[in-house]
């Protein structure tokens, strides 16, 4: 019988470089197996120079230490004297209680729980301009809950051991199929803006599209741009057209910019009331402006409202294309379109129009505005040539990887992000949102190796059961016959 | 280095004559560009004589300050010696606390809080009496619920700069498609009662149709009627047709009401359980009324009950139609119908019958009855043509301009409300009915839009998806073969 | 001026003989008006000897008190100083909190609240025995909802006046379309039991099925009946046919029971947990067992199960009827039918089965079973001609009057209640029934007027838009063309 | 008049040898009546040697005593004076509290009840093993609540005396129409782990297919396998092909194990957070490991992650098949088929594939997959022919014997379960095993009575409406038309 070794002993070998555990009462030393063991090296570290046996005992069949270990790495039984009286969590049951201390951003396991993490240090009307939504926040809502009535089909035995998650969207290379939409006013989750998102879209090898309303200068954001980088830009078009012109001639001197966005879906603002009401929410706000002789506060007008001063409401195809087009080079991507006639409309105009952005402005602008899948189902019921023609893409409700594939097997080459991206910045700056494309590129690939495809390339609609989306699709106005579908909306365009 | 300014001198500057904010340490004028600012003065003027950095920086790149602002503007740097010491908010993350403070009515952002506020104030009974509806309110509920069933179709590209709202009823102008239906007994929400409503209709130029069971006198309500201002009376034809025909002789004779609105959807009144429980809340009232040797109480009967006492439940399409016609040469509408037959049935009787008001009853009389939107799909799916014979009208439920405009892309003139009215008279007299007004004429202006719509007269079934609702539509009785629809059901009125 | 009257005189006014009320700071006499009064003379009498300004302004428009009472009631004004101090309700707004004192029948204003009555008063035991259903009550609950998603098709300018609610069974009037279904233990809610149950309906004129199971005899629920009053007898047969001949022979001598009701929906007990809780809740329960020497308490077994002891579950079609036949000359019919097909095979032994009753057991026994609704509307679907052979009633989950005109629009003859009569006597004995059925009574003709059907006879399916649940009924097992519908299920059987 | 008995006389007869009891004053003697009490002896015994009239008399008809009771029972009246004060039940009303108290097994009534039970006992590791599932548990939870949206279809005048619940599977006989799983880590359930499972299985005559993740070894689970037992064993095929191999060579020499089940819903872990969770609740886990120089903890990664280490994800129809088949004369089926596809394409291996069990994997895998009642309509709809060329069965979701049935109905020959056994493991080992199939086996049995069939086996399409989920099955991708179904999906294939 080999001496006993004492519990002191034991206590000095706790680091990957010698590690010892207690098992069973024996003592093992498990440094040479740290980087095999099928669960990691983390969770034996975890209980290094400790007596693991209970965590060990009820999750491996017996047999399992002596098949993976050389007897050479017993070092013998412990001196069960020596050991330290057992500490008995007092209550060890049941789910887990929420937890108040601040959790770092790789415990933070999805974007519900980023979202959630951000919500706590933003300042109010910080979350108040993200979170808000048009009216009741019914499309915002919708945006998300349409991706669970869509089904998905997983395919067997197929061989998904490589998963190439990469897209491109007009030519570019993304290495996720996620992109970050514009989003204004960065600043107010994090110091580093929109520039931080652009150093977290640049480790991820994917697009950022640039706001109209930043809160930095483009030649800002795209200042540490990587050499294969790709930013886009957005446009709201100004009542004075000079002012959206000048910006146009600084945008064409950025290089990183390889496309114009044009902004469709808020020709004026949505009412978004969270945001509204933080005007009201400073008790002397009202009195502090009437003293200084301003007008009474009227209802309406907080954040959201004051962006879109300025932007113009008269835009049509005929008029607003060919002035852009005179005043840039750059690819132009139409973003906001709602309703299958108007992606129609836009895949006349290719290839001057390159791209389109199905998209209710996150649920910002119209309340009861389809959610981007109704229209690419729209789209691929009436007029599917549309995905031909043109890249189409879809934001707004994304939340899961399961929802990109979702998106991706209905014809989008990529999905946009708008919210998680700012909530990511607010939860952590820059590794916040890195955390945020970190858990879509990993939910992505989960996803897409369970459906049994090998890459996003290859997902389609066998993959995806829509019959619960499908009977809400817009069936032509009633007094036509709908069987007459497609042929008439083009007829009448 | 220019002089440090002294924050005594700064706080002089804090009226809209002569408006000073410090921004990054600089002190600047900015009186002369307070009506330039998109975000409105009154954000400035908030922080006129302050420090306004906080609130500026995160949403403003820099340069903004520059572009906008002169190099004269700038006084110079801040003593920061001299500036007060930061007060922080203490917990300025999250959601808003509800506040119990009393709101000012500009505050109250839309129909459900105007309702709150007015909860507030209202009497037991008189809240028991608004909010009540028959059985379990479902009709009530679904009245609103529906809209949320119907989804918008946004057009871009529309040029919507201006953004007409008028329509019109019986060929009077509505400067807003939003009306106010007969509603009783106003001054259970305050003094200035159905007089008051009709001071808010005129400031906003549309119609008020008077209850036949308001709380003020028809001579009262009209007299300070506009010079345009349209009226409408409801009535209730009574058992003793005496007393109906005398009052239609008093109408008559008030030029300002221009058509009587005969009522059909309650010639019994509903159960109406918030209101009939009013009876039991005092707790004496039964010995009250046993000690003064009355009958016992039984089940049923509060306001609503009383109301309806002498109503005519016999009223027939050929009796009752030429005894009206007899009695009055102002215009005819029907309120209350709640199937396609009898809004064919009613076209077959224009142009003496001249519209019609889809409704049931805001809920209050028969429980699980259709919303005005079932019935307006109905008749887009039976008898279509009812819509060119009459002008057909809705109301019940509508609590957002998304509401208003789906019923105007489905063939409504306009919309009606009641309830609203009513809770904004309670939340603020005359100027809560007019806030009501100017919530439902802005979210209608934006939803109109939004949708691409230059004029809500050019809104139409293009724009609005309500699959969703129309597998609810009736669908013919089991026995007949549906396919034979709209003939069948003309062929067997 | 005329002499101020002293308020002390004024309380010597307030009975109905002589009433005095003071409005406006004039005392009246409205004695000979309170039969006249449209709200009923109560309101007025709860006032009497009182100020009833504030009550009586907000709800009347001026003008009305002249219109009404001729000026000798005017008796002169009040003596303001003699009025006492008014009490100021403290809180007088928003919703009624809920009382704890427990209200007299006639505020209980629908069956909910007469359930919520009952379940203050009755033992535990009793309340889980009736409130019980099968497994998750999903059958108990959908039996209810399943009304909600019809919706009612009211018409106007149909003569309501009159409201005839009686129907027929099996030949025999019904003064209303809602009778009591057979429900056991009666004794567990009030010691007047199936003897006062009786009583309830005989004075609402009304048929009463007694249970198989009740907890009095049969000789003693029918002693008082009335000269017309109509009983049926529920029969589950007894593998010990002796027995169950026997209790028929009994039943055959009574007069007033007219049929005899086979019951087929339950020939095993369902899993009715809350009632086989009970057993667990004595805490020494066990334990007295186990000293008394008996086995250890099994899963399984409450009232409902030992209700079952002896039931045959052996019946046929060929076997069963034809035996019953041979021991009684009361007329048949079959409770329990929950398919199209069962309740055609019924009406093939027309007229030896005279009706039947569509049934799930009250969601009793099988959990998931359809409601009543459900196989009403697979008969019209598939062999609606078993409406015209033999009556057809339903029960389950009625709780409105709207849901009574449902079924009877959709070819019910009438409706049974079960928990509802029993939670009735539970809440007050014989009252508490009538209660039950006065409230029914009344919802019933309020919703067949408001659907413009002057009696229940006239209802039909053009006043129920069924389509919401047309979608979930039965359309043929998979395999089988389900256009071949009807056809196929009846040459199959 | 007989002489007075003393309530201590009484008192001596409380055992089942000799057991009276008090009834409207009288002494009975019901010792010969035990066996015959409808109720069962145990209701009496709980009542021995006690007045036993408040619990009688409201159940039972006047008379019943005396039919069942010969006079020579009746001992005489007991001795008023004799008698104890009786004790009132505080608060006797109303719905029960929850009790803290443990209950005995035979006292949960349900598999929620199980699950509560094991909740409370389980570690937190362990609860969040089991509990978990992929995401936000969408297709956890869809799978039990598909099951809701089906209804039956009971038949009446069935003679369904007997009940036979047998089926087969690959020939084997199984009592009970469900079947154990295969569920890894049930040691951290209970210390009887997969061995305990083992004996409740051989207790109730059913299959258990054991983990390739158990916590014990095979040869340790059924080392006490009865003579008829019959087992599976789950396969993960290793990356590390002879590792595999090895195994099934061990499988191979045990005879108990009939057949393997090759696993393929999981060819990598899906996200399971609750799991994942697991590693950052221990406050100073991420010290210790970086104490130890271990990496940062990342997100990802709790024992489900760890499980699936070097499991292999290239499978292939043509590579894998093959090779296990050369590996073993076992039968093979496969588990984790999702679309008919699949299922079609794993026909047409038959009968080297013997048998399929649709499954998403308990929700655990991908999250919004189809539960396996829609493959299972999915078959039936596009190729039927495939329920007669394999055994098919389904698992996921399951927790009433309602379930049970729908499923056979549909064409499964059994169901299994996964999570159930587990959480009857941590309720009380082998015991809670045996209660969960009890409750399983006594709901089926009451399933299948209740719908009007002699044997499970008699169940098909006819007993189900399955209207509310077919409008949801799978209609083909949107670009083919769907009336083509199932012919274009085999020649595709």
């Amino acid at each position: 019988m080999s001496k006993l070794i004492d519990y002191a002993e034991v206590l000095k070998h706790k680091s990957k470089d010698s590690c010892w555990v207690i098992l069973y009462g024996n003592v093992w030393d498990v440094t040479d197996f740290l980087p095999e063991h099928p669960g990691g090296s983390s969770i034996i570290l975890k209980l290094a120079g400790k007596d693991a046996t209970e965590e060990y005992d009820p999750i491996h069949p017996p047999g399992t230490l002596e098949e993976n270990l050389p007897e050479s790495a017993r070092i013998g039984p412990v001196d069960p004297k020596s050991l330290p009286e057992p500490v008995k969590a007092a209550t060890n049951v049941g789910p887990a209680p929420d937890t108040e201390r601040e959790l770092p951003l790789a415990a933070l396991l999805n974007l519900d729980e980023i979202e959630a993490a951000a919500t706590k240090k933003l300042s109010k009307k910080g979350w108040a301009y993200y979170y808000s939504a048009g009216d009741d926040l019914f499309s915002k809502e919708f945006n998300n809950t349409v991706y669970r009535q869509i089904l998905l089909r997983p395919r067997v035995f197929v061989d998904c051991e490589k998963c190439d998650l990469s897209t491109t969207f007009l030519g570019y290379k993304l290495d996720l199929p996620v992109f970050v939409s514009p989003a204004a006013m960065a600043r107010l989750a994090h110091p580093d803006g929109e520039w931080g998102i652009a150093q977290a879209c640049n480790s991820f090898g994917t697009i950022q599209m640039i706001s109209n309303n930043a809160s930095m200068t483009p030649e800002q954001i795209v200042k540490d741009a990587g050499s294969n980088q790709v930013f886009g830009w957005q446009l709201y078009v100004q009542t004075d057209r000079k002012k959206s012109e000048d910006m146009l001639a600084r945008i064409n001197k950025l290089d990183a910019i390889k496309f114009i966005c044009l902004t469709l879906d808020a020709p004026v603002p949505g009412k978004r009331e969270h945001d509204e009401r933080g005007k009201y929410e400073v008790e002397d706000a009202s009195q502090a402006i009437k003293d200084a002789g301003g007008a009474e506060l009227k209802g309406g007008g907080g954040i959201g409202q004051s962006l879109f001063f300025g932007t113009d409401p008269t835009l049509t195809w005929t008029k607003t294309l060919p002035w852009l087009k005179k005043h840039t080079n750059k690819s132009i991507i139409l973003k906001g379109l709602q309703c299958h006639e108007d992606a129609y409309l836009a895949s006349q105009y290719a290839p001057q129009v390159r791209g389109i952005i199905l998209s209710n402005h996150g649920g910002r602008a119209l309340d009861t505005a389809p959610p981007a899948i109704h229209t690419l189902l729209e789209i691929r019921k009436y007029c599917p040539e549309v995905l031909k023609r043109l890249d189409v893409v879809v934001d707004g409700g994304v939340k899961r990887g399961t929802d990109v594939v979702k998106a991706l097997a209905l014809g989008a080459k990529a999905v946009g992000i708008g919210r998680a991206a700012l909530f990511g910045l607010g939860a952590g700056g820059i590794a916040g949102v890195e955390r945020v494309l970190e858990i879509l590129r990993d939910e992505t690939a989960t996803a897409t190796r369970l459906l049994g495809a090998a890459r996003v390339t290859d997902l389609g609609p066998i993959h995806v059961n829509t019959r619960a989306v499908e009977r809400d699709i817009y069936d032509g106005p009633g007094d036509l016959p709908a069987a007459s579908g497609g042929l008439w909306t083009k007829s009448k365009l």
